[in-house]
């Protein structure tokens, strides 16, 4: 097996993590004894989900010549109410802006990736039940 | 469901991701199309899961009085082969330094993070094998 992440404690509930030689900061809530230093863990999920099938859509749009202005994703997620308190559902939404971007071709890059390439939707996909919204936005 | 995190789609490869208040960027390497401006997105998930186990585990040993000097986690991972190219087999090795650490202590608090509390461990273990190491350095 390859190392790919490692974090090392910093102070309090603050850890400083190193991929791809980037630093990531991590720390608890105020509430949670912590000093707010960089996001909690959980939600680091959302984004690297939310990253991974962005740079699929991106990819496959490119291939496709469909070039959006704009291009954002939100992530929603409600957790369990006992230990772990994992995700169990997850919503993402994907926002095009952009005259005349062709929806068919759009929903067949996000499906694409949802439901072949994306290795984080896939893995988390196994816990929570992941749907998702397309919206395109003329400007 | 809570909006927790959302990306930002900024040039290429790139994306900033907001969670928690925080921005953290992602992108693809070199040789993928991107700038390796920020780190890859299934390393995350990685990130993730060392900052959510590491937290619990200081916040345990917290309250069962055990002070490491340092303490550190690495993760080692293995995807498989086909698309969706997710982690298949995921190791943790938890790195403790200090004088007369407990043990016992210490693998108490780790099993109890993995087993019960740590979210983002259990989420993983549903797709990925994830085993642990742990090992006590005296300096």
């Amino acid at each position: 097996m390859e190392k790919l992440a490692q974090t090392q404690w910093k102070e309090g509930m603050a850890f400083e993590a190193q991929a791809n030689g980037h630093t990531i900061m991590m720390d608890a809530a105020d509430a949670s004894g912590g000093k707010n230093l960089g996001p909690r863990p959980k939600p680091l999920l959302l984004v690297a989900l939310a990253g991974c099938t962005s740079m699929d859509v991106v990819s496959m749009l490119r291939k496709m010549k469909v070039t959006p202005d704009d291009f954002k994703v939100e992530t929603y997620a409600e957790s369990s109410g006992e230990h772990p308190k994992y995700y169990e559902k997850i919503k993402v939404k994907y926002i095009f802006k952009g005259e005349n971007l062709d929806r068919k071709k759009i929903e067949k890059a996000v499906n694409l990736s949802q439901d072949k390439y994306c290795a984080v939707s896939y893995m988390l996909g196994k816990a929570a039940q992941i749907t998702h919204e397309i919206e395109i936005l003329d400007r």
